[in-house]
């Protein structure tokens, strides 16, 4: 998984059938320090999550998992929402 | 999924029999503010997208799924056009 | 898919027995516009592709689509051969 | 597979059901002479791994194996703890 | 597929079961040219390379097609030991 921050989300009507009813949220990866480091990925939200969440998120086929047997066509989902992140010279408590 | 904008399209006839009579649109990743983030892919579209249409688009084995239980060789798929994007600080309408 | 085009090939006697007799092409991806955009991968031919076509392939596990249901271990297939790549500013014919 | 270093964990509670009672460890990739090379990625623990423990961990669909028939979200999981790296030139006890 | 060189191997006692008694070896991608493009990968191997061989491997899902009905869980296996590399202005007998 890869450990992100929510910043926002996506609205879209016409869409696949199977996103209907999903909230799709934009998400920056971001590091153990909370630093951004990579491109913004839209995934799909089962946690609940809202705006300014540490979350972690699922990638490629492993995303659609929480979904199955529906085949949802998604590469990104939150599988997650992060309380701490412990590393051996700092604690963060994300909320 | 990511985001991105279709900026153009491919022409082919010699190409696998599953992709006879997809369209395939040239996609610009971009960001939740409308910048380019990275390298164009060439994905499917089962929208009806247009060019300068903003879409999100599934990548890798779900890109697939649209298609199932057909087996199209596609890893980028169009599976949405977005008609907003909500971040703390802004509002795009992208249409 | 990406776009790409065919710059060699590669001969190796030493392989897995589900590649045996099927060409290796050297393609490098690149832009709509032509521009080379990252490292180079080694793409199973369907198509009969040569040396200075631009071609789309697909990659991960769809590039294995078209030979099941055999388990061809390849992540790398060209899919077709790109006759024309129309952008709103510009048509290029490939070949 | 990738070599990792394991610099330390993540607390969730709230999180998708087939991830509960799973260690998830934050590992920086690194070279084969213990360089970082890139983002971090949060895995799931299989091996009792702890924080400096240098690991190898699988990504994409391969991360899920472990945990068949179950389907457990995960893209990226600890499937060693690395003992020693030989190259030509030299040898790194890594414990 | 990805051209690769091996430069090394991966010692691990405490692994996954499907692991033990497959060889690890360390590549570094490159590209047809030889020079390295990107970050080293654990392969298995499948074809007994050694030490300085010019390689091609699969990565993600089609990495463990070779131990398939096996659950092994690699995204980067050796598929074939390279001997020539063909391009249009050169070719390289690689060993």
């Amino acid at each position: 998984m890869k450990l992100g921050r929510v910043i926002g989300s996506i609205w879209s009507t016409c869409k696949n059938p199977r996103l209907v009813g999903r909230r799709m949220l934009i998400v920056t990866p971001i590091s153990s320090t909370g630093q951004p480091t990579g491109a913004e990925v839209i995934a799909l939200d089962t946690m609940d999550a809202g705006s300014g969440d540490v979350v972690m998120y699922a990638t490629a086929s492993e995303a659609a998992l929480p979904f199955k047997p529906g085949l949802t066509p998604t590469d990104a989902t939150i599988v997650g929402i992060v309380e701490r992140v412990d590393r051996s010279e700092s604690t963060w408590h994300t909320a």
